[in-house]
């Protein structure tokens, strides 16, 4: 016999005891996250930086409260920061000091190391984490349900906290049906820089690349050329943010794809064309490893 | 006033006065082809390699006739070769031979220059095209109507042909729905390089760098490294190919990629974040133009 294991919506309910939970920041992480938990039942508070936020985020029904100060956090089990990188990395102290005492704190943000590195030792109940969902949108609108069903969600424990403070964002996570992975910060950040950040500065190159064909090279570029450049061509704030954020990590990964590059560049230079074509048999067969 | 315009399936009807289209393999290109011109009512008879193709073929109501050898190609007025870029490109005797004299011979590559100065020479009225449409399937199932709907169609006459066949050819790229654009071959080679040919060597490395990351970067990969590589993890063989029959062009770019990845890189190393900001905002509004 198998011991009955709750629902996840119920589950973080047991564990929060009726308390709120909080989130600070409401745009596409955040918002995506709040509607989801009301959805279930949960009472969200949030705090965010303009009034006019506030009020957009109220009539949207993402949150039961929200203020430009953190009044309505205090009574809240588990605040979710879903702030930009920045915020996370240089947290001002406000921020810190509004946190309330005994509260599990998480995070949303895309690097793990500088944000646990920032926020762990003056939070002593923080877990880093990281769901990998997305879209191109961001503000108040762009909060959309269903964000983090089936998709990874990053829970990265300095081994500092508490068990149950773990076990909450854990269950945080599957309530929302996001399918946690634990690994440490460390590890997280050179993942991501492969298979996320670096992406970025390879579709962002080829758009500067295939400018200089004029004309024609932008009349005749399909389906193809769009997908390969869709994330190299996305918010230039965020794309700084992870470079600055990931930096070692992010160089690392760009060496090991110039090296890439310069392998295939040398096939095709001495003709090598049985090479060249196991070296892109390699890529294909890859695919589908990482879908 | 202006004149009235026929029709383009009616144009097309009207250049070849009753004589059929012959369509030379029957694969995604060849097939979506010969779909669409048969439900136009034209007749359509074809060649291709195996006797499994051919019974497959009608089965599928691509053609009217097919065969094995050239016998139903002989009354066409326009026959399109829609082979594999090498067979254009050292074109076998036969084909050339069966080639029924006086009509226009058109073929579907993805490259121009080479398939022009192998072909031009045997066949007075061979006008070079490219149509830029395509999916990930190939073979006698992969054909599909509405492929070329909205497309580009490049049209590189060498200034050789008579003018009627290159109307022809325009007339076969409006009736299905295509956009001709007129270029030169190799203005088209050094475009392609940059929008189509380059995208799959950056995804491919982009996949080799990214599996240094392991089980952890296989399993946080999302939808933006699906839709970076997918160009890059396709068909080995046609990047092959690609890279043999554009060679100069390809290197060129991929030169131009590297120059825009190190000075990213140099960017990055030396933290000078507002340069790199710059750099990505220019690729963000890019994009647009290419789309």
């Amino acid at each position: 016999m198998t011991a009955t294991k709750l629902d996840p919506v119920q589950q973080l309910k047991t564990l929060l005891a009726g308390a709120p939970i909080g989130v600070v920041g409401l745009g596409l992480m955040g918002g995506s996250l709040a509607l989801d938990l009301r959805g279930f039942g949960f009472v969200v508070n949030g705090w965010v930086h303009r009034q006019a936020t506030a009020t957009r985020a109220m009539e949207r029904g993402l949150v039961d409260a929200v203020d430009i100060s953190a009044v309505h956090l205090q009574n809240c089990g588990l605040v979710v920061l879903a702030l930009p990188l920045d915020q996370l990395i240089t947290p001002n102290e406000a921020l810190v000091q509004a946190m309330p005492p005994g509260a599990v704190i998480t995070d949303m943000g895309s690097v793990k190391a500088p944000v646990a590195a920032a926020l762990a030792s003056h939070l002593p109940r923080f877990v880093p984490s990281h769901p990998m969902a997305g879209t191109a949108a961001a503000g108040v609108e762009a909060g959309v349900a269903g964000l983090f069903q089936g998709r990874p969600w990053v829970i990265s424990p300095s081994g500092q906290e508490d068990s149950t403070a773990v076990e909450l964002v854990e269950a945080l996570a599957l309530a929302l049906g996001a399918k946690p992975v634990y690994c440490d910060a460390k590890a997280h950040d050179q993942a991501v820089a492969l298979i996320s950040h670096l992406p970025v500065l390879a579709g962002a190159a080829l758009l500067q690349s295939a400018a200089t064909g004029g004309h024609l090279a932008r009349q005749l570029a399909s389906s193809g050329f769009a997908d390969t450049t869709r994330v190299g061509g996305g918010n230039p704030q965020l794309g700084r943010l992870i470079a600055q954020s990931n930096r070692v990590a992010l160089m690392a990964a760009l060496d090991s794809y110039n090296q890439e590059l310069k392998l295939i560049g040398q096939l095709i230079e001495a003709e090598q064309w049985d090479q060249l074509e196991q070296q892109l048999s390699r890529g294909q067969a890859l695919r589908p490893e990482f879908l």
